[in-house]
């Protein structure tokens, strides 16, 4: 409710001050914010609308980026130095040579050989470190950026990411599969050739089952889909939708965690990655395409994570599980409150931020 | 099992070259870690032990902290300014003046005043925001710091804590309280003049409630308070303390989430840290001095962050939750898999963390 006063405050800017002056002297006006539960990972975000920042207030300036040459000779995810990788899995072509690899991670945090054995004396319960832990080369070019690919080329980086998906389904030692880009050192990214990565963990992690019980508990007690839910919900109120095309709705979520945290989630209802259809993959490139390129423009090209959130590898088709797609661009930092609590503090409000990424124009290359 | 050969390679340096060789040809031995549960939080941990560092090579520099002056004119918290600041709930006063103060934030995330009002229509639930955000002044000193402050003042801002937790006791509008500290701009800090903060929220936050069910389930189960149990078992294991005294035991947990992640537990069982006792507010006091001069010296003074878990406001004292302090050195940052997945990659092998600085010496000054 106070949020929509601030509304109402933004029309009265038409109509003269009078409005302005009848809230200021509401005793709650500038003091009161509110906390928004966001019901799909249960945590609770207070909208700090007092210290709300408008839209344009996060983009203080273009990110630097260090100029990079296209080729490098000790890069090994660059055309010509195939050698210097690891095992390749999945390799697809273009007109001119490869334009898109998913090779094994050079230093994995988790290795592909060996069995899965744990043990457990009641408080020391350990996995064997087996998992997949891969590299997805986005590009043959060096310094080539995700957002400046042809949408054609997004395609391809999205087709390697169910192509391997796919490869490492059958394997029975992995219960879990993450797909995610680092783009940009303050979002953990150390390699400069642009990449994204591909993890399988021997243990569905705590974090992602309890938002899949969330779910169930959903569908449970309305029938629904939670996400599906969600989804007529934004489509119906519209004010939060960033784009959208006929496969895809990308919005920042009622309750956003951070600030431009938008989501992406398949009309369809599906409950894993590797099942997503040839037509969805196209809308996919597409609407990423247009969701980086209003970052990389409106944002000031900021440091940003993704990560498609897909179902765990035993569970394949459920009704009550839909996978998506999460973007958080690495516009502020969490500090000792998030830690402390697990509650979120948003400057933003995310309709101003839809309606300001809305409207941000892409420009004709 | 792979971490206990590493340590086994530690002492083979001593024997020579033949146990290095014999592991080296051990399949597993180069790339195979270990992924750890956190059984407090339930998070899994990927001990990289192959990417894993010694404990030196997190401290790869003194962090450089700007040169500040001791009193500024404008700084609110400075002696003397106490007029610009805002409402004051605590003082603690020394011999020359006021040494801690707590006071209103200026810029409150959340509203001291209002009614908590839930709205609910299934997709969108809200609560007003209200709650505490108060900031804690450590030293009317502009540039003072607090892991170089006398134990005796640190004791103050710990009793500090405790005063302002039981003003906030009685307002029966808030559930839960979170006390923490954001000391670097890494660690989320804006604010130059050293000082912490205290919040309280309208609900319990979803992480928080989480882990007390966990500490529920494990009472139910187990007979015993999952904390008390962690305690004995660490005073048993040994490895991970890194100080201790009659009433504290600081040590680096068996699956701590990132690198010199460290908790601090009383070890008489209590809930809530409003019933501190006098002897653990000295207790406390002298651990936290000693294990944030360790890390000043022996980390090159990082970034940190520290908070204090205590059980809900209407939980008071129960059998099986148990009140800690946890403090984050900001050493390496989170990306991609661990905002996708909830699981950690930690590259520093607990064990050797702590007797890293266990063997710390810290200057007399």
């Amino acid at each position: 409710m106070v949020l929509s006063k601030r509304k109402d405050i933004d029309s009265s800017r038409k109509y003269g001050t009078i409005l302005i002056i009848y809230f200021y002297f509401q005793e709650d006006f500038y003091t009161m914010s509110e906390i928004r539960q966001n019901i799909i990972t249960r945590d609770w975000v207070i909208m700090a609308t007092e210290r709300a920042k408008r839209p344009h207030e996060f983009v203080t300036h273009r990110k630097e980026r260090p100029n990079l040459p296209s080729y490098k000779d000790n890069c090994p995810f660059c055309l010509g130095n195939e050698k210097l990788a690891t095992k390749e899995y999945v390799r697809i072509e273009g007109d001119s040579g490869w334009e898109v690899r998913v090779i094994a991670n050079k230093f994995p945090a988790l290795s592909p050989d060996g069995d899965r054995v744990r043990s457990d004396d009641g408080l020391h319960r350990t996995i064997s470190g087996i998992g997949i832990h891969d590299v997805v080369v986005e590009s043959p070019i060096h310094n080539a950026v995700l957002a400046l690919l042809p949408e054609s080329h997004i395609y391809k980086v999205l087709l390697a990411y169910k192509l391997r998906y796919k490869q490492i389904l059958d394997d029975h030692r992995f219960e879990a599969v993450v797909i995610f880009k680092n783009y940009g050192e303050s979002a953990g990214s150390s390699l400069e050739h642009t990449h994204s990565q591909i993890a399988a963990t021997p243990v569905v992690p705590f974090q992602f089952r309890d938002r899949i019980q969330e779910a169930i508990r959903y569908f449970d007690d309305h029938g629904d889909c939670i996400v599906c839910r969600t989804l007529l919900d934004e489509i119906a109120t519209g004010s939060r939708i960033v784009a959208e095309n006929s496969s895809f709705l990308a919005f920042i979520p009622y309750a956003a965690l951070t600030p431009f945290h938008i989501w992406i989630f398949p009309r369809m209802h599906c409950s894993t990655y590797v099942n997503i259809s040839e037509e969805e993959l196209n809308d996919l490139s597409a609407i990423m395409k247009i969701v980086l390129l209003k970052m990389y423009h409106g944002l000031g090209d900021p440091d940003y994570n993704y990560t498609i959130r897909t179902a765990p590898l035993a569970d394949k088709e459920t009704r009550y599980f839909h996978w998506y797609m999460s973007i958080i661009p690495r516009i502020n930092k969490s500090a000792g409150f998030e830690m402390g609590s697990g509650m979120y503090i948003n400057s933003s409000i995310p309709e101003e931020s839809a309606a300001y990424l809305r409207d941000v124009k892409i420009p004709e290359i």
